[in-house]
Order: structure tokens, then sequence, then C-alpha cells
């Protein structure tokens, strides 16, 4: 393990957790637990083959532990207490050695290990008699978060089960990064950047997208240690660019194509989301740079302008606007900076959020609990994951971007309210195949401001260098951001 | 793509059921139609991210398309008809174009495309009234096959479904691999055996076993266009070698130790599924050189012995007799070898089947059909994924194996009838931290014999060469086993 995970990390997150039960609970919290369980194997298909397991993020930040079928609770006293599957003696043939209670506290440094079948009688004998549960629906995905499955027994000796209070109070937990798990963040990121520099450093027009993004798995994995990406690579290159969440990488990298790289290695659970944007060939075209340098102005502004109090709805449209800025500069859109903003015109080319919340979920939880600010509905940023006044301790990207997408355009030029706005000859004649921009650093908001752990070329310069194969080297930058 | 595939592929897997169609229902064939599903997309946990696509194999195999949610309809003429989803219009944003039917019927060569919605009214148009679904459960995984979801509307005109025919006609349909099939599955071997010997040649003592992994992963997908694994990469070293399906791999690569890598890439669905075993540092000992060459021997007599007509589970005897014959000349195994056999004593050393059909799963189906031999009971062979005789056409895995796993050999150890043929003390002595060694190639039988499709080192000699620096250079080799 080239990081190692130090077990004080989810010791924190259960003390952290028991010391909000007590304050939700002050009359009676000896009386409740938190219980959340693992993930569960998932076939591919009707076969006899499962995905390589990931975690359920909830369970696995209380207790760090990478098995299936697992239980786990926190006490109010802050004792943490795994229940592990028994699971049939020919394991030990197939899959290694049966993990046992004592093996898997001195794994884990959990209080105490137990079986799931000894779940009710153990937790009885703690004097719990309320198990509290998951209960919520992620925003971004909109599915029902895993609720732990709590045995019968448990409610045949008269215990309960209530279901109102951990998700907020968990999700909400997880928005604020620890000292400890922001180092692996740190880790992870770092790993992730150096992987990323390697592709720019090997790409070459005439390779095909795909080894792109071997290129990134191999390097984040062999010298990283990351098994897992956080999310499908995303290679985009030409055209392709302009697909948000592009998913096929089986292209051709064409010589004056720009490529637009989303990827992000996860090491135990925690994820980067780190996206470069640069010519495959190694020297940025007028034109490209034109786009690029509207993108990472946007990039720059916000990660000057990040610290708590300050709303992500209006970092978002610092970003917006100052492409907008340069789009009008570049003649690409027409009108005064002011009313383009009015009309939402910058739907059209970044149909997506500034950013978002960042930790065990690339799309972390938390963006829109029941106390957050609501979505915006305007066009322009109604796509935002969080709507949130930032805090301290958060982690967020950054990630503006600029894209020339068909269909967007098209339904943009052929409606005069946004046509008129548009130069829809330089659009069609000089950006239609340009594909997209898109610049995404990980940022921990910090007390004055924030800290960028993305460790990659950004400048065009920079990226001239790096891909001309001049040594890279980068230190996290810490940006004080006092009010103005 | 670096091997391109045929959309005839495809039409002829069709034409093959639509002829077995016409033989089933003589009377009336031009009244039913195949149904197949395509799988879903499978989140990972409840967040927005899902797992990398993997196609479900039976559609797959009769269409060849990649989508998530697609249908498509095999008729008793031949025709293919695929039905894909309606997508909504951000789908263009954020994945790519939407699909249409033009678009889908130029890329899979399908007859006609329609959307999913329509599949009643042209269905209908057609003359169909009975729908043949899959219905069947996979003999590997206990899963049910999926069976397609026939639309309310199909009922609703008075169309039937019926679920007896197609999951036996078609599972045995997919054990007899057409010309066409056997040039991916031989394209997909290669990649992966040329990724086998490139980990071969930079494994050193002092790595850890998930490089090992990251450089198969990497060469497989970079140079072979295997985005995918066919299972999750086996790399174990040391005792690990005992744990049939050793999935951590993030253990120390040791000198002295041996190594048994299990890793297999897929290429549009195609698996390969290759075992290498050879010592870490490049130099067997001539305690690892006994295990090995017992295996080796057991793999060659079987590959000399394959052939249509020939039982897989006489192929199994075959292979672990050879092995035992070896651990009694080495003083590991103390008896004659047909008592041994009698005893059942080669379950503690090789506790799993000779090999199993491959295809488009790695544990291919059609097993243990309805029509099949039954699954053997003795212990030394109860693993078997298949009883069957085998056939040309077939396309098998060979790999027999020889362990020194602690939690068998201690219960064999305690159990008089088998400890008085274990020599203990060479076993705890010699062996007790060995692993094991598995030796696995693809194989084709054919009309007299059968082709290797593997080509790693094999024999010892090959081995410490090509882990010194030489050039590895192996053509396909046939094998013309006629009967004795």
């Amino acid at each position: 393990m080239p990081f190692p995970l130090a077990k004080e990390i989810y010791r924190e997150q259960r003390e952290r957790l028991a010391s909000t039960m007590r304050e939700a609970f002050p009359a009676d919290s000896t009386r409740h637990a938190a219980l959340l369980m693992a993930g569960a194997e998932v076939p591919i298909n009707s076969t006899d083959c499962n995905y390589l397991f990931v975690q359920e993020s909830y369970f696995n930040y209380a207790f760090g532990l990478e098995m299936p079928d697992a239980m786990g609770a926190v006490l109010s006293s802050g004792e943490g207490i795994i229940f592990i599957p028994r699971l049939p003696e020919d394991f030990a043939t197939w899959m290694g050695a049966l993990p046992t209670p004592d093996s898997v506290c001195a794994q884990t440094g959990a209080d105490e290990v137990h079986y799931v079948d000894e779940l009710a009688a153990v937790l009885a004998a703690k004097g719990v008699h309320v198990l509290e549960v998951l209960q919520g629906q992620n925003s971004d995905s909109g599915l029902a978060v895993l609720e732990a499955s709590v045995p019968p027994a448990w409610l045949a000796q008269g215990g309960t089960v209530a279901g109102a209070w951990l998700y907020h109070a968990l999700s909400t937990q997880r928005c604020y990064k620890t000292a400890r798990e922001a180092e692996v963040l740190r880790y992870v990121c770092r790993a992730s950047s150096v992987a990323h520099v390697e592709v720019m450093r090997t790409c070459r027009p005439g390779m095909s997208q795909h080894q792109l993004e071997s290129t990134f798995l191999h390097h984040a994995y062999y010298h990283g240690g990351c098994r897992k990406v956080s999310y499908t690579c995303i290679c985009a290159t030409g055209h392709h660019g302009a697909t948000l969440h592009y998913p096929q990488n089986d292209a051709p990298v064409v010589d004056g194509q720009m490529a637009l790289l989303d990827m992000g290695g996860n090491y135990h659970g925690y994820a980067a989301d780190i996206t470069c944007s640069f010519p495959v060939n190694g020297r940025f075209t007028p034109t490209q740079r034109v786009i690029y340098d509207a993108v990472l102005e946007a990039h720059d502004r916000v990660l000057r302008a990040v610290r708590p109090g300050v709303s992500w709805v209006d970092m978002h449209r610092l970003a917006i606007r100052t492409t907008c800025e340069h789009l009008i500069r570049a003649d690409v859109l027409r009108g005064d900076v002011d009313t383009l903003m009015e009309k939402e015109v910058m739907q059209f080319f970044q149909p997506h959020g500034l950013g978002h919340l960042l930790g065990l979920d690339v799309h972390d939880v938390g963006g829109y609990l029941a106390d957050c600010p609501a979505r915006p509905t305007q066009k322009d940023c109604c796509k935002l994951r969080t709507a949130r006044v930032l805090d301290k301790g958060f982690y967020v990207t950054i990630e503006p971007g600029c894209y020339f997408n068909h269909v967007l355009l098209t339904k943009a030029l052929a409606d005069p309210q946004y046509a008129c706005h548009l130069n829809e000859e330089k659009i069609r004649g000089t950006y239609w195949n340009f594909g997209g921009v898109r610049i995404e650093s990980d940022v921990l908001i910090t007390e004055d401001g924030a800290i960028n752990f993305t460790l990659v070329p950004r400048t065009v310069e920079e990226i001239e260098a790096t891909m001309a194969g001049q040594a890279f080297h980068k230190e996290v930058e810490t940006y004080k951001n006092v009010v103005q």
C-alpha cells in the first residue's frame, strides 16, 4: 500500500458521529446506535463473475472495511462495533482465510467485532433500544441510500428502528473533511495528477483514445496503488470533447485536435476528479488558446474567490460570466455581458455546474440536504449539484468548461432570442468541431481561502513545456482569499 | 479497434438460431420469434456512477450491440430486428449522439431497427404470435438468466409468451463456436498471452502483486484493445497461490516464491482465461520444478488426448492422476496411484475441475443442460463445471493445478483415511507455504483433436529464457489426437 491509511481516520468519524448523537438525543443517547450496512457483491448479469467490489460509502466512511455483507454500529459512547458474515468453509479454498472477529478487529481498529447473527444480542447487552438507520435519497442519482436491514431478532426482542436522524447527520458530517481525510484526498489527487501528467507527456496524434485511458489507469494503479477509478474515464478528443461524460474512448487521436481528459483515481474509496485539456500535438493554436484561456481564467478567478461564507451559486456565476466575457472578446458571442448573463446564454456553452462536493463519492453527498439552499431554477445554473454556502473543510471540484455541442448550438441558433447573440459564422466556421475545454481541480476550503491539491500543468506555457518533454513539478497551492 | 469484428458473426448466429427454430416448430415456425433483452446499467451502490457496462451475453451473442435497455428479436426467417430505447434529449449533451434506428442498423447489420415501444406492433406485422423468451438458470452462479420483459402491449393484443425452448436451444448453440467466433477468441487469447509474457518479463522480487495486475491490464488494453478483463485478475504469489480465486493482489512479491497469475482479457465480450505459474525471480528451484512439471505433464497429456467423443470427466481424471503420479514420485504422497485415486485424495491438491467451457462468458453456458451428463458426485471431481462429452467446436480451458492449501491439508492430515497417504514431514517442511501451480490454456476442439490458442512460455526452459530477457515467440499448436 503506497500510502498507509490510519485506523484513526475511521475512529475519529465514529466519535464525531457519536458526539452528534449525544446532541440529538440528550435525554437518552445511550439507548441509540447508528446502524450501517456494507454493500453486497454485484454479479455481472447472470454469471458467477462479480464487478470489482466497491464498498458502500457511508459504511466505508465509519469503518474503513472493504468486506461485503458486514454491518457496523456506532454507539453514542463512540464505540464502533462491526458485525461480519459467517462465510462457508470453502471460502477459504477460493477466496482466502476466513475472516474472524479477531482478524477484523486487528485490521480495522473497531472496538468490538462479532458475527452478524449476534447483532441483536450484542446491541441489547449494550443497552441499545433504538437502531438509527439511513433513510434518504442520493440527490445526484435519485436512488435510495442503503438502509441497514435490521435482523428480525432485533424487532422480536422489542428493539425499535428509526430513520429520521442518521441520513441528515451523517451526510452533513461527510461534507466536513477531517485533517486525516484531507491527507488521503491529497494523496489520491497527487497520484491522479502525476498519472495525468504521464498521459500528457505521451499523448501523440495517431494514437487511439483508449491508449490515453490505459496509460492513466496503469500509472494510477502501478505507481499510486489506485486499483479503481472514481468514475469511468472520459478521454475525449476533437468534437467528442463536447460530450460531457463521453464514455467510449475508442476514436483516433487526430492531429490538430484538443483533448479533454477527465479521470480520477480512487484510493480506499477516496476520490480524485481531475480534468486536463490540451492540444494533442502539444502546441496550442490561437483558436484553441482563446477557449482555453477563457476557461482557465474562470477556473483561476474562482480559486481566488472561494472561502467559507461564499455561495457556490455565486462562484458558478463568476465562472460562466468570465467565460462569457472571453467569448464576447473573441467575437463568438455578441452583446454586453450583463444582457447575455440575464438571458442565460451560457447554458449552451457550459451545460453543467461549476463543480461539486467530493469525498468518498465523486459526486459526494450533502449537496441538497433538507436545510440547504434549493437547486437554482435558472437554465444556466440548474445543473449545479449543490447550491450551498461554502464552509471550512468542504472539498469541491472547480471545473468550468466551454463546449461547442452540436445539439445545444443548433437549438440556440434556431431560437431568435439567443441567435441574435451568437456569431453563427464563427461558431460554424471556426468552432463547430472544436469539442470543448474543461479545467477541473480538487480544492479544500480552508479558514481563509482554499488549497488546490491538483498538481498538473495548467497554463498554456506549462502544458506546452510538459508536452515538449520538460520535467513538470508543482507544489500544492494555497489561496488566502480574504474578503476584499 | 485493433481487431475489427465482422457483422457476419452475429448474422450467422441469428441464422443458426432460426434454423433450430424451424426444426423446433415445423408446423408454424413463422409464428415464433426469439426475444432477447440487453442488460441494464448497474449503479455503484446509490451513487450516480455506474460500473463499466457489460452487455448480457445471450443478447450480445445474437446482436453484437453494446447498448443497455435494448431488445432484439430473431425470426424463423433469420431476420434480426433490434429495438432501441428512446433516450431523453439531454443524453446528447452528456453521453453522445442519440442512437437512431438508422445509426444502429448501420452499426450492427441488423435487418431492421425500431424503438422498444414499437415492438408489439412491428412483430405483429411480421406475423409473429409467440415470443420465445429465455428461462433458465446459470449452472455456475445459480442465477436466473435474463428473461426479456415482454411489453404489456404484446399481451394486450393477444400475443403469447413461451419459455420452454429458447434457453436450451441458444445455450446449446453457444457451445459450438463458429469459425468466425474462433477468430475472435484466438485474437483475445493472443492479446492476453502477450500481456502475460510482458508481466513475466518484468516481474521482479520486491514488486507488489498489484503491479503485476496493472501491467497485464495495461498491456491487454493499450496494445490489445481489451478495455475489460473477463474476470478479476488473480495475481497470487507465495502461499496466496493456494487460494484459487485470490482477489486482493496487494501483497509483496518475495524472492524465492512462485507466482500464479490467472488473467484474461475480454474483447467485445469474448473471453480469454489464461494462467501462468513461474518463480518470481526467474529461476526454478528443484522443489518448485517438481510441482510445476507435475502440473505441466497433466496439462500436456490432456492436450494430447482431447478430441470429439472424449468425456470431460475422463480428461479430469487423466489430469489429476498424472499429478498424483508425480506427487508419489516426489514422496509427497504415499501409496499406489490406483489406491490414491480410489480414495479421492486429489480433492485436497486440486480442489477444482480441469476446466470449463469458454466463450462470451468465462464460465460459458451449456455445462449442465437438461440433456447433458449430470455433475459427478465423487469428491475429487464434483467441482467440474461440465461433465459433457467433447464435440467439435467446443472451446474449453485446460487448467490442471496443484496447491498446498492450509485449510484443506490440515483437514486431510487430521483424517486417518487420508493422512496415511500424506508425507506430513515433507508437506509441512518443504511445501507448506509453497502456494500452488496452475497451468491454464484455452483450447478449441477440432474434428480430430484440438488447437491451443494460448501463446505463453510453458516449459521450465521457455519460462527461464523469457524471464532472462530472451524474445519469446510461439505459434498456435495443433494436436491431431487420433484414437490410439
